[in-house]
């Protein structure tokens, strides 16, 4: 057995080089059907059509998190931490399988084909269905994922607003998508963790990397993944499905394979049993993808013809505003596209009006901590020797409205 | 107009940074269906099997070379060679759509079920019926393409063994898998280009660069596009695209995307009429995955084995050889599998014997030149000071024999 | 001759690549001694003795803002600016030049051997030094460096908030000190500018660009320029040279080069003769450097104290803090001082009280603009969607004490 | 004393991030005096008049080593190696010190003020004197530096074809020159280490690995070490030493630093004394460098003659060869010599021939081994699928011929 773990046992990864998989229980979850789905799901949905290097998966995401938790692991202990090795497997395995739950464009579906069924939710009953299979190991892990196990800072390294998910995706995302700007220096930020009380804190001249990790994550926010394309292009996608649905719910035909047929036209919620459960874990991308390039040529005209716009990214027009659209415009729009032979149905799928929001450092929940030589542990909105990080604890509203591209207003 | 090509016309890429496009029609060109769908076509075919970061497509491969190619164009021109604005625009549309044919897993497919068509008969197809559209601005581009226009270096910068071609997709797939081996210098190598007598040539002092790319590409080779687990996967697709179309001419029914649907019910030769065509033309990688993922749960109990071992990555096992395999070997490969439950035409698609092959640089045509200060002319075999590109144009053939896990041969 | 140049038109660089000098006059200045004398003198002067790879010359990072503002012209003229070559050629000449009149440790020797001279004026005379040798070939370039042509955008790109000095210093010191919050995407931002009316402005997407290069630059002054260790070193450089100076003006001997014997022992103001010119023209970190080497072994404590500590990096113990040091820490440092052995005089030198001082953003002068697609221009500042530049705005004193490290105060 | 450590025991590095310092012993080697004056070496002596970036030190170098072994101690223990925290330990500082007695320019040096002189011998020397004053604590290290240590991995890991010297050195030379060529995945190679019968060996799969280092090496020599324009430099500066140390023994008066002039007035040989040991601790690349400017204005025509071109870079012109030049030609070369002025003197400085020469693998000794997975030991020429690593055995010898640049020969 040993020797055939010993082929696969390194990952190449462009960012961190080698990733060691470092046993082999979590070489056999790695393997797992369930895992090896996410081989087909990208991480960043839609963003690709803005950023053609974004084609990662949440396969490789979950891979490097695990990586970076055996290193985060490696510094506590090195500085007296006290991780015993149950713990240690334990926190890369809730690492690990922490988005095994995500389906194919997570939010588009969540909005639509599972509505109301969140991706943490799906993982966690996955995790639970392992752990059947697995024959209880991974009862710590689940513990620490669902933050019930006393030690704290296992679970904030899984979790929190310094956790090793953003270190990941935010470098692993900026990387993919050539945007700089998100480049945060995450083996760095890991080299500062320290533990005080079974929580997790930054060592006092980390505060700087703290400070570039928040501000990098806001741009990343507007730049990429707020960006008004991938937007757009997700709240079709959001309608596209709703639409097929909507058809589906009134038993017209859908070409579509096994798994994405079975989520069509059935009403599904939080409490999958185990066959929905099989069944989602067959869903990905390509059930997706495949489904919609069928249907550019269905007879339902707004589903076809929101099936042309997405596969041949010709997207709605996007606004952006910081303040809500008015009335006006809105009916100006409504006009134009009636005058040009839309129906009103259409409007629910053609006319889009939504906000978009971030807040790049929430100050009242799961602060990040600095530690001082002193012995002081201070949250980063008070340490910082500016208003800086002070200023980015406002949430930011920003309003679109998307309309077909041959209207025009002011 | 203008504006909306502005809000477009720059492309992120994580390697070259942003990527400019430098002209109405050739955005236009990329924004046509033809060159869209180049989107959902991988890069690598099954290579992401072996290393998770390569899922890059032959959409952002096609608009990296034509960057390189604007960038070699302005270094020549710099140099004094003369090259008039139409030569400049066809090379970048030559080389934009050199790969335009490419089927999803195309070495599969041509091995399958568009059995004996090529890639670049298909490119050419394509090229000929975006000519029409667009009106004949594509005639010079074809001429260069085909290798029938006078100015010879303009054909061998989109096809030669010193080809804008292998600049991007070697420094592009060691990118993304992350092997560093392959990094290749493509930016030093275009700097020191130049063309004499209408031929290109590499300066005196890009010697050591074009080493280094004669073995970077070797490296790529061997530890990368024929890495056995790469071959093996793909051995496996194409045995199990047979499986689907030797069933499929037997009547069997298929769950198929309508596109899969033509190529599988349909014989095709070279000469796509426009029809076959345009079906091609929405065929991608998600047809072919979908598929399979439906075919899991097909009565044959070949294509769902295959099917089954594709997606949940539970591949053959490969050995590598020098010499040819002997009979004996078989022989007794094929006597456990009958023990085990084969049946005898399983061999035809679980039992692979094949070659791989390899030559670094191909000393008999199309050589790589270097350009001496004294006005020589060189070929980079007789220039290199060691043996060490002769030893390279030695062609290396390695035999591999790929059957199920549980057959134990010495 | 043109051949003489093509040997060495080439500059490697480790950030940019190939940087090519575009013209014999610019090779001409480059070969200057005037300006080889720049190879001599560290950019980051003392830094290196927190970052070991700082080691970077005024050389480098002159010729890499020569390359940057190459970059930038042809950006700006692709977008339509008019710029003639004339105008081109200059403006490469004032960024080539700006730095030129850097001494060794520039701060160091302007607070002592040269007090009071900044290197500013210094570089103008040599720029005008140069063009009298260059007949007159310099005359625009010198306008644009002190802001008299009436052009304002080619003076900004020289000198401003978001000039080309910034983006190639942030960039390099970053790339060889290690530390990666510094790392700003100079090529990006490039870009992204435009000029409006004779003024530079960056286009409206350009935004988290800009966000990121100030906060960057920020990151970089408190993590590096102003790392207490680099801040003490040059301290203690300071008041080494001011001892020196005042040994040398009391007549005693002290061993140096010729060029920093002059400096010594002569008074120098800013309307420097030409031999002053020409002597501090040969005047470099080595010098510097050497000469504190043999003054370990000179007779004055003092000096040859200063001069251990530098040569071994056995440097004074530093304190920070928001707010002034009070006086009765102070006399607690002198008391123990005292006990040790100090004599009063060493107070002077052993005992530094300072501040150091940083505005990230400066919102009164020469304001950064962003450019909307509808023809707005907008100070940065209000642009953007939060508080967050607005915060930038407030400078930051940081309060410093720096003494013996065998004192012990509370 | 443990929090005084703490302060500094991380050293940032641009190529590996952070480089930790493992414990108090190694801390205080590196702080000691003579460790410290490698922070005023440069590793590539004149080679920044071709890469002006390559100003990194020996001490950044040293530092490296110490880092890269740690990891390969790391990797060798995770694989089942025995090594004992002392072992670990002194082969940590067996490779921190192993460069300790290089001298400022030290090709330079060893061929003219310290003639004959080696710097391993001076190393050791070092390493003895350092071991007296720690008590006794590098015994085991000086050991393994010597080769006399029974555990051979150990001394071919500090010295061999595949030492961490060579994977830091190669690696820190390409990064700040500039050069891609030389980048090799030095931790790509260290992860595949492993050792048999106390010998150190390769995984099989590491085969790609060790080939591109081979070759990458080999380009680092070609294109960077003995570029041309570093020999030229470094061979003026050999004689121009030369002829210093002939004009100081004929009581010619040369300004110079203490140490300097030390070496100029006295013979050395191998068995430094202590005096002469701790003088050549206070000689380094400033003291050189800032005599040499000084020197422009020596009255020795030759001795200014050498300096001046070295401080402006005005190098003498070199012609390279494959064979030996014809006596002719130098006849030729020495009558222009004479027509323009220069004095037969001038021939032993002005007019240099010489041969650069270098194996790209040393097939003779210490070579290096591939293990592969059935036990199997293999020299890496015979491993490899190609004649390419064979190639690379034959020593290339180079001729090349410096003159004044008036002089023309075809």
């Amino acid at each position: 057995m040993k020797s055939s773990i010993n082929k696969v046992k390194i990952i190449n990864d462009p960012i961190y080089g080698f990733i060691t998989i470092p046993n082999k229980l979590i070489f056999d979850l790695i393997e797992h059907p369930y895992f090896q789905r996410l081989r087909r799901i990208t991480q960043m949905g839609m963003s690709n059509l803005v950023y053609p290097g974004a084609h990662h998966t949440r396969f490789h995401h979950a891979v490097g998190c695990m990586h970076l938790m055996q290193k985060a692991i490696r510094v506590l202990i090195n500085k007296g931490v006290e991780i015993s090795d149950d713990e240690k497997n334990a926190v890369c395995m809730a690492i690990l399988l922490h988005d095994i739950g995500h389906g194919p464009y997570s939010h588009a579906l969540e909005h639509s084909i599972v509505e109301g069924v969140s991706h943490e939710a799906i993982s966690l009953l996955f995790m639970k269905e392992l752990n059947k299979e697995f024959k209880g190991k991974l009862s710590l892990a689940i513990e620490i994922f669902e933050g019930k196990y006393p030690r704290k800072f296992l679970n904030q390294l899984v979790s929190s607003q310094l956790d090793i998910d953003r270190m990941d995706y935010l470098k692993r995302d900026s990387f993919y998508t050539g945007v700089a700007e998100g480049n945060i220096s995450s083996e760095r930020l890991i080299d500062m963790l320290n533990v005080v009380e079974d929580k997790l804190v930054v060592e006092e001249k980390g505060i700087y990397s703290v400070e570039k990790f928040i501000v990098g994550r806001r741009l990343m926010y507007w730049q990429v993944y707020l960006h008004k394309t991938s937007v757009v292009a997700e709240k079709m996608l959001v309608n596209l499905l709703a639409r097929a649905k909507h058809l589906a719910q009134r038993g017209v035909q859908l070409p579509s394979s096994k798994a994405l047929h079975y989520f069509l036209y059935r009403e599904v919620d939080e409490n999958f049993d185990l066959e929905t459960l099989k069944t989602f874990s067959r869903l990905d991308d390509y059930d997706i993808l495949s489904a919609i390039k069928d249907w550019i040529s269905h007879d339902d005209k707004i589903l076809s013809k929101l099936s042309e716009m997405i596969i041949n990214r010709k997207l709605l027009k996007v606004k952006i505003n910081s303040e809500p659209f008015k009335e006006k415009d809105i009916e100006e729009i409504k006009r134009q596209m009636l005058k040009k032979g839309w129906t009103e149905e259409a409007f629910t799928y053609f006319l889009i009006q939504d906000t978009v929001e971030n807040q790049a450092y929430n100050d009242k929940s799961n602060k990040i901590y600095l530690y001082y030589k002193n012995g002081d542990i201070i949250d980063i909105v008070k340490a910082s020797d500016q208003l800086n990080i002070q200023a980015l604890t406002k949430p930011v509203v920003k309003h679109f409205l998307c309309y077909p591209k041959h209207v025009k207003i002011s």
